[in-house]
């Protein structure tokens, strides 16, 4: 993590682009809104997070279900990605109804193509923000 | 982490509900619960967990057994967590025998129906917390 | 991680080296470069790492296509990871067109002989520094 | 992870106990030993990890190879885990030759049985740690 390489890394536009990777239905066991954020804006706000890469060539239709400790599943939510983006999505952002923050939560993500999920969490209720982040489990 | 999808996300009640995801048998290689805490409440406390999504329409018996490095293990543990739920099991509060703080473990995780594991820990002996998570490691 | 062993761990001569290990196509959903750095020297600079090990006993040709939010896919930018050796490539140093800060990307990892990746990011936006970690999606 | 179980959670002593788990081979394509620390004590000595969890009912013979950017590999230094335990190894602890602070490093770890290993880091060169882990590539 200290070194590196120490010549310039360039594209080569002859090269053929990346092809589709990744799987159907994704989990996520672990899931926790901070109640709480220090700092300035939309980057300091404790969020919690799943990236998700479509690098095939149509949209991917996603689909998001909620589990909680102490009531029933919400969901599922839907996010459309586009072909060959990713859409870093914030759980906090999910409405009707809201996720609670403070609360412990998991979510499935299921979509029509092959995509990957990976999830992050900023911290950010203390001043230093805290991260953490893991590739989503897999499966199909 | 920064963007995110710029519309609200909401439920489709008219999808179906996500189907069980996971595998009967995981691993966590590391363990250790900080022995100390700064911050007030449970949510600032030192803790070590291991989060568990069970997607299933029926109760999930969950076994959890200790490894440690200097004795032999302990376990297995019983845990229930109920159809479609997720449990977020704090090892801190294990108990006959409680886990020593401060000292390294490993653990197992059996159940009786496919379930998904993922191990987070929050470290706040000093002022500003920090955490660590993954999924763990599954078979079968 | 309190613990360890406790005597010395010395190298074994005689032994057969390690084999190559790994899989040819690897993909990150999460990426971030970080928009500022708190710390001297290049340790301490908020960096977006990919960290690939190349066990073969010949020099793997990597590829690493890019992912937005709001733009087209750009590379596959070229990296040689030498035999037997590893490389912390730093997506900050990417170059014709550089990565912009503060946005979300993703990535795939292609190359022609089997390689590990892991994905790394140091964030000291603030004073105290943030990390996370997690072993890449991989296929093939 | 605010949540958890709100009964006590105790072992069932009639229980068999967990079987063996894992691979034989993995890798961590991620290495650095930070060269600086501060807080007192070996727990708060930043420090690089690989738990290693020994489910089997008999001692592991544990292989590890370390890879470098600038250099040949060295090693195999060998770790022997006993049965039914889990030994926390600190790459910090290896000798002849030592592993260089502040340098990048991979390594791969083999053994004669089947083994989980996860990878770990707390960096306290800055006066609030950080913490990092993920379950390491395996293969066979």
């Amino acid at each position: 993590m200290a070194g590196g390489v120490d010549h310039p890394i360039r594209p080569n536009p002859d090269a053929a682009p990346a092809g589709p990777i990744g799987k159907r239905r994704w989990a996520i066991a672990e899931g926790f809104i901070p109640p709480g954020s220090t700092g300035e804006g939309p980057e300091f706000e404790s969020h919690e997070t799943v990236c998700i890469l479509n690098a095939n060539d149509a949209p991917a239709a996603v689909r998001i279900t909620l589990f909680f400790e102490d009531r029933d599943p919400v969901g599922p939510y839907g996010v459309e990605v586009p072909a060959r983006r990713t859409v870093h999505v914030r759980f906090n952002s999910f409405e009707n109804p809201e996720i609670p923050k403070g609360l412990g939560f998991a979510s499935i993500i299921e979509s029509d193509l092959p995509i990957v999920c990976q999830h992050t969490r900023l911290d950010s209720r203390q001043a230093e923000l805290a991260l953490l982040s893991t590739v989503a489990f897999s499966e199909g």
